[in-house]
Parts: C-alpha cells; structure tokens; sequence
C-alpha cells in the first residue's frame, strides 16, 4: 500500500459520524534501508504498519505520534468497516473535536517493529531463509522502536512531531523521543509509566515468558503462523491482565459473584457450559471434584486470555517484554535520569494514575522531577483513579482536559 | 506412629541449643471415624501429620495451634536433624522464651487435610481404588481442615486452645476456630489475612490453576506420586511468589542487577550457565537472540519454582487454592461479618501489615471493625513494613512483642 497523507485528493479517513474519525484503513510502510538494531544485528529491511487520522498541513508540523503498548497496535482510533463493533483502542482519545483533535493534528500511529499486527516481527519471513524469523529476529529495544518510526515519519514528510504520546511501553517509547530527536519533537505526553522497569514489572513479564516458553508448542520460538503456544500465551495474558487492573476494580466489576446461582463456601463441581471457556482440557473424569469455573472473575479471565491468543503472537510477547524490561534510561545514557534527559528540548507532561500499581505515581512523578533538576519544561499531573493501570485508555473528562490543554498550548 | 505428648519419659523435642526447639519428629494421628466434608462427600479416615514442642500442662489448657499457609506445612519450628540447615518455617516465633514460648505453651501444628506433606489429601490413596484420590478427594474448605484439626487436639488430649495462631491462610483458619468452637478456643490470633477472598486473589489463583490444568503432564489429577505437572506448578509458584513480596522490597533485594557483568539496555544472549535454571528446555540453536535470565529476579524466580515442585504436588494446589477461594465468612454465616463472628468467644488480634498488597490493611481492619461492632473483644494492629505480605515470615521484634503480649495477657 502506498501512503496518501500528502495528497488531498484521497481522504486520510471517510466519516462515518461526525464527531468520529471514522473508517480507516491501515498501511504499510517499507524502509528498504537497512536498520541496525541496538544488539547489533542488521535488518536488511522491514516494514511498519500504520494508520493517520487527520491531514497533515503546509507547514508539515502538526503530526502527533501515538505510541502503543504491549498489546496494543497501530489501529488506535475508528473502524474499519461499517461492520465493526469496536473501534481503535484509543477512539475515546482521538478523533474531531476530541482530546487529540484530528481537526489540527495529523495522528500517526504505527505497529511498533517487533511486533505482530503487520509490522517486521518474529513471525515475517527473515530473508536468509524465507521461513519466520522466530528467535532470530534481533533482540529490539524501545530505542529500536522509536528509530523505525522516525524513518516512518520522515517517509510521510512530517518536518517536526508536536507531539510524541503514549501510555505504558507507549510512554517509554515518547521519552526515548524527546531524547533521541530532540530537535524534532516539541512536545512529549507520556502516561502510567515509567523511566526504569523494576524488578516486580520485570518479575510478572518473566513468569509470563515461562509460561511460553514451557509450552511444549513454542518449540524454541520455530512454529508456523497460527501455531504456537496457544496455552502459554493464554497464562502469560490471564497474569499479566490482572496487573493492568486493581483490587478495587476487580472487586466492584466482580467481586465474589458466581456464574452460576451463589455456591456454597465450597465451590461446586464442574460447571459443564462454562467448561468450554477452558482452553484445551476435555471433560472432567466422571464423579471428581473438577476444578471449572466457580467465580465471574475466573470466566472473565480465561475469555480474555482465549482472545487474546487470537490476534497475538507468542514470539512477539517474548520480543516486547524484552524491550520492557531492557528499558532503564539512566543506565542508557551516562548513569542517571537527569544526564538521560540532558539533550531534552520538549515540554513534557506526565501523567500517573493513583491506582497504578504495574507504573506507580512515584515512577511517573520521578520522570518529572529529573526533567525538572535537569531544567527542562515538565509538569507532573496525578489523576485519582480506581482503575490501576488501564486508567489511561479509560473514559475520563480529567485526562481529555489535560491532553487537550497540553496539545493546545504554545 | 503414636503420639507421646502427654507421656513424660518421651521428651516432645530435644533441645539441639538454649533457646531453640531443637531436634523435633513429626508424627501422625489417624482418624479411623468418617469425616463428613463441606462438599457431602465422606472420608472413611483420615490422617494428619503434624509436630508438637513444649508439654501440655496438668489443665490441658495452655495448647497453641499453629495453622499453616498455602505452602506451608506442619514443621513450623526446630528441625529434623542435627545436618538440618533450615529449621521450621516459623522458627523465628516458636521456641523456648520466644514470642510464642515453648516453655509456657504446648505448640502444635498439623499440615491440612488435603495437604501434601503426609496429610490425607489427593495424592493419598483412595481406599476405593487404591490409587490416589486425585480429584475424587472432596473439595476441603476451610471449615473442613479445622474441624479434622479438632480431632487432633481431642486426641492429644487438649482440653482448651489457648489460641489458634496463623497467617494468610492460616489466619483464615484462625478465624473460623473461634467461630465452630467458641467454648474451645480462647484467643485467636490472625495476620496478613482476610475473612473473604478478594476478586484479585481469586484471579492470581486462577491463573496459577490454569497453569498447572493445561499442563499435558496434569492429566486430570491422575498422575503417579513425584510425576504430575511439574512445569505448571512451578509457573503457578512463580507468579504467587511476586504477590508475597512487594515492589518496595523486590527493588532492593534485587533491582536490576544482572546475573552477569551490566548487559547492555538490550539484554544480551542467553548465558549458558545459567541456562540450567530454566526448567525443561535445552540449548536454544545457535545464532538465536535466547531468552534466559538476564536479571537476578529471574534466576530467583525460577529457582522459586523448581523448588517447590520438589516439595509440592499439583492437586494439593489446586484444592488448597480453592478452599482459600471458597473462603467468605459473612456468605458462609448468615451474609454479614457480624452473624459470622456472633458465636465468638475468643479474644482476637488481627494483624495487617502496610505493604502486603494480597491481604492489604483494610481486609484485617474490617475482620477487627465487625467483631467489634458483633460486641466481641478484638484488636487490630497495623505494622509498617515494606516486604509485602510475607511481613508476618519475618525477623520482626515489633511483631514478637505483639504476639508474645497477646498470648502472655489473660
């Protein structure tokens, strides 16, 4: 596909209501220049699939580059068919007249390299042997991330970036922005995340790996397309889905509620319909005590690893939590947060979430204040949420407020 | 083997030094009465190991029961063997002039029915079939292993429990002692506990279960004893792990600390020696970007998980989180705290502890608020730590002061 955000004869997005960004298609962008990765290893090509919203205009400076996280993609805002029952992860966030106004700014958002939703991965042929790269697809870091995008961006002709925004990884990706082309990008909006993953953050994505790589179907990351550890993948998501909530949501979304009439104190044998949400496992041996599903948060969670093994890949699971746990800015550059950020010539906002437990308010607010001692323009808001980590996708006016005045401002 | 608590020329334990319990032999008591379970199914008998120090005194009135945690078990002090480098898992409390003072109390502590440590549990042979129970062992509740603990302390001849003493799932049995036997029990003693099982506690024990169920080696709980789903069960390990610590703690034990001189940001190849700590997969193939431990936490983690599957079986896992699931007393008794706690007699201390995010605070405070508002003598006490909820584990003055006050007052 080629790209058409330049020409004004090919509407970046047809509406489908007003007040929407609409039907979008994605694209594919292919840089035929190699691209050294951090490890070393050279990608003789890859490619990055993205979507825009919005135009960009005569001066070319008015692009903001959404930043995904671990599971997210390039398809953050609109549909992509009338049929569609969802839109873009970030709809609520992005579209006219809403927070990120795609009536003033071009919206980028791309596949991040590594990953699995079109975009040069694990599972794309690797050129020296025409069969999925797997495990030899080189160890890619959120630096790699950020560099691809640039050759993306320079490819839509987009002079300087207003803004490089995202939560979680996406929020590592828009301070490794600010960094790494400081005279390029104006502005930095980064939200629940952090500048340093600690130990616990690393400890949850390595149990997750395990879980993968224990899978007899990972087979060394060499399985074909489709294939895979569908059981692995589904374990690391149903763990990794808990941290991206809180006790307090989880509690009032579920609480102690049963999926069938309230059970006693002990739970009761095998539910036979909802067995089926198990993946995997047949039916329990006549006469036992099976262990199915008792609790709403039980089906709940095995749905959402069962959906997410249908359009994830476990390689690319693998790659990313790399990259996560491999951030450490400090250590990146000279030893400190405040060396990191000297080349820093954006204003910054960040954004912590109080119920963030995955990125707490304290790593966000020591984002600010090492901006801050390096004498940068940073500013640290702190949003009382009960939501913990996913606040930041979530519906809330307060962040729409402050995305918007951070965008608006001179 | 025979109980000889009460018999004189049998000392309980010989002291190994001044201040400890020293050299201690578990024993077993064997219930030849059915058992009725929650669940309506009927043990024939049933056994439980456990281990006693100090003497049970001329009133049998000064026994101390000890309720063990998920994975613990019934040598809670002293060890078996003078080549012992590990005593009793909770040593640090339990001895001779310690918080919990031998000297003064008869100390017992069974593993649980259902257990795994020579307890009657699944992996115990049904005398039905003569091969283990596997999941036609009864869906234990709490309520269950208490009441199969009652036997014991009727066999040794207690006549009144000075206190029913435990943690986390330990607690949880505790609170259900002063409950079914209020003219038994004088005093309990809770921490880091709760008296409902939580939305996101069910859910980590669900993906623990998971784990372990999608294991191909679980074979629906019908496996051999020492085979089973090692890989599972380890995961399962792993992951509860994390939410026994807390961030706080992991930073400082080990932050980002490679296993090998600083990686770069983008974590290097696999390290071959420390290859050997995954379990169950071999050498990655040559020229691959491996994914092995590059940070101290995981080669923690994974040492966490494959010693437990030394130590552990799968289905105990499984029925133990369950019970732990099925725990909610105000559901159980009526629908509120306060009908739950309205037979009570004992004096009751809850501890909670500031940085245990499984149990969190509120969840102890509101055990303390309902037996009071229920007209019951009950405290609270909160202890400001930053090693999660595995606080109550560990060396802490504060804590012993505590215990031994509350145990000493009358």
């Amino acid at each position: 596909m080629n790209d058409a955000a330049l020409d004004d004869d090919l509407p970046a997005t047809t509406l489908a209501d007003p007040g929407e960004v609409g039907l979008v298609e994605p694209r594919d962008f292919t840089s035929a220049e190699p691209f050294a990765c951090d490890d070393g290893r050279v990608l003789p090509a890859f490619t990055l699939r993205y979507e825009t919203y919005g135009r960009l205009n005569a001066a070319r400076d008015n692009a903001v580059l959404v930043c995904h996280a671990l599971s997210g993609d390039h398809h953050c805002a609109g549909i992509h068919s009338l049929a569609d029952k969802k839109p873009g992860w970030w709809n609520n966030l992005i579209g006219p007249g809403k927070a990120v106004d795609t009536n003033h700014h071009f919206v980028i958002c791309a596949n991040v390299l590594g990953g699995c939703q079109g975009s040069t991965g694990p599972l794309s042929p690797d050129p020296a042997t025409g069969r999925p790269y797997g495990l030899a697809f080189p160890a890619v870091t959120i630096r790699d991330m950020v560099r691809s995008q640039k050759r993306l961006l320079d490819h839509l002709g987009v002079k300087r970036l207003r803004c490089a925004l995202g939560g979680s990884m996406g929020g590592m990706q828009a301070l490794q922005w600010a960094i790494e082309y400081p005279d390029f990008c104006d502005k930095v909006l980064a939200m629940a995340t952090t500048a340093r993953e600690g130990a616990q953050a690393i400890a949850f994505n390595e149990v997750g790996r395990q879980a993968i790589m224990q899978d007899p179907d990972w087979n060394h990351g060499d399985y074909p397309k489709g294939g895979g550890p569908r059981v692995g993948l589904a374990i690391a998501r149903m763990m990794a889905h808990i941290t991206y909530l809180s006790d307090a949501s989880m509690d009032r979304k579920f609480g102690r509620r049963t999926v069938k009439p309230r059970l006693p104190a002990a739970p009761a044998p095998a539910l036979a319909e909802e067995a089926a949400l198990a993946p995997g496992h047949a039916e329990p041996p006549p006469g036992t005590a099976a262990f199915d599903v008792s609790f709403e948060v039980q089906s709940y969670l095995r749905y959402q690893g069962q959906s997410f093994i249908n359009r994830f890949d476990a390689n690319t699971y693998l790659y990313i939590t790399r990259a996560i746990d491999g951030f450490d800015l400090a250590a990146s550059y000279g030893g400190t947060l405040e060396q990191a950020f000297a080349p820093v010539k954006a204003r910054t906002l960040v954004v912590g979430f109080t119920s963030d437990w995955l990125f707490p308010p304290e790593q966000n607010r020591e984002i600010v204040l090492a901006l801050q001692r390096a004498g940068k323009h940073a500013s640290y808001a702190e949003l009382a949420t009960d939501l913990g980590h996913d606040s930041f996708l979530l519906e809330s006016p307060e962040l729409y407020a402050l995305v918007r005045a951070f965008l608006e401002r001179d």
